[in-house]
């Protein structure tokens, strides 16, 4: 089941998709735009890793690390589909990064590999932005490169970890404009799904609602105000927001 | 005000000190260790200071930063007065650290050093507990130094910005089985509390609930399973936990 979280008419819905828009948990079918998306689950710790596509590595001139490089996003990030994100004026280069975001559905400590996915409630998309002039270097991604308001954009949809036929076979597609600029298959990941399971849980208790954004492929370029960038990973829909510059955030 | 927040009797209770232990806000008094303490209150994003005194900067022999080294702890890190922390068998120096942390009260977004007190809504104790043998290098708060169940204890109590006469001036103390360990005194922060939330509010919007882990004075010894380790700060009472091994956690 595709389920998502709108806020319409006074109230927070759960919504799932309709041909002609939105279907709200009470019946009522909206266009896309008539409501306002928030992201599909409430979030619990948000886990997100770094270099973990070869060929995205390659591109930031990093070498690939040999434990996973994990940090966190806090919650404050988050924003659902439809959100706009705002570009500092001061920066010259801010990119997205579309990736496969895992959400945790049984608490999970010292998992191995073989019962990973069993802890896997499902699956939503992630863009991931980045502010790649504090990108100091391998260990540091900089709370400011990270940690900004809207840098997390997450949905429109949480879906069922048993309604994806295979995890490790999943397309994913960033257009910026319309351009595909971001192309690229789970089945690159360099940590898969159940190893990072098995990590983490290693040294910390994950909850229910924890989310694992699993890391992003090549194909990184810089976005600027007003443009509109769109995620697609096969199976979870079209994640779309919009940037604005500094100045344009008060009117966006 | 001092209030904290305990479990008792099938539910969980804002509490306030009381001579005889805690007083819940139901009028029942009880013995400290008759209830369950939770952190004093649901926290949002937690952001931790690296290095922010100078003489515990030098004892981990990192030079002083040119901007506030700050990353990110998970809620599911967060327990208690009077909790247990794990203690990893397979590491050799796992130590403490005693910290102000500061709680936002009110949304804070671009503000200035002048302005910044006005967000602070009060402060707890917090001990922050590292497992050193992960800590690569200065740029990395490795996930496995500082996010480990039970690795940010609060407590016992949150109070009131209004009630801590001069927060420039605390002293923090922390004991290890009874013998003074550590040693500091907010005076000595490198960057002190409104340079922080004028830092962190430049780039990301601050909320209510928020906490600011302001960093830990000299004084780190290794810790280990049965130890009881005591965090005192001026005004805001007595953090007390305790270390079980792996092997004992089963049983603690």
């Amino acid at each position: 089941m595709m389920r998502g979280r709108v806020a319409y008419a006074g109230a927070i819905h759960e919504a799932s998709p309709d041909p002609n828009g939105v279907r709200l948990a009470d019946g009522r079918v909206r266009r896309e735009d008539e409501v306002v998306w928030l992201a599909p689950i409430e979030v619990g710790t948000i886990f997100a890793l770094g270099l973990n596509y070869a060929e995205h590595a390659k591109e930031l001139q990093f070498t690939r690390q040999e434990e996973p490089l994990v940090f966190l996003k806090g919650p404050g990030t988050v924003i659902g589909h439809r959100g706009v994100t705002r570009r500092p004026a001061d920066v010259s280069f801010m990119h997205y990064e579309c990736e496969l975001a895992v959400v945790i559905g049984q608490t999970a400590r010292n998992v191995k590999h073989e019962n990973a996915m069993q802890h896997v409630a499902g699956y939503m998309i992630a863009n991931d932005y980045a502010i790649r002039d504090y990108l100091e270097n391998y260990y540091r991604p900089n709370l400011r490169v990270k940690n900004r308001d809207g840098g997390t954009v997450l949905g429109p949809w949480f879906v069922d970890a048993d309604d994806i036929e295979d995890v490790t076979q999943l397309e994913l597609r960033t257009y910026v404009n319309g351009t595909r600029q971001q192309h690229g298959n789970t089945r690159d990941l360099v940590t898969d799904i159940p190893a990072l399971i098995e990590y983490l849980s290693g040294f910390m208790t994950l909850a229910p609602g924890d989310v694992i954004l699993t890391g992003t492929p090549e194909g990184i370029v810089n976005v600027n105000a007003g443009d509109e960038v769109v995620c697609e990973i096969d199976g979870l829909g079209r994640l779309v927001n919009t940037i604005a510059s500094d100045a344009d955030f008060g009117r966006a």
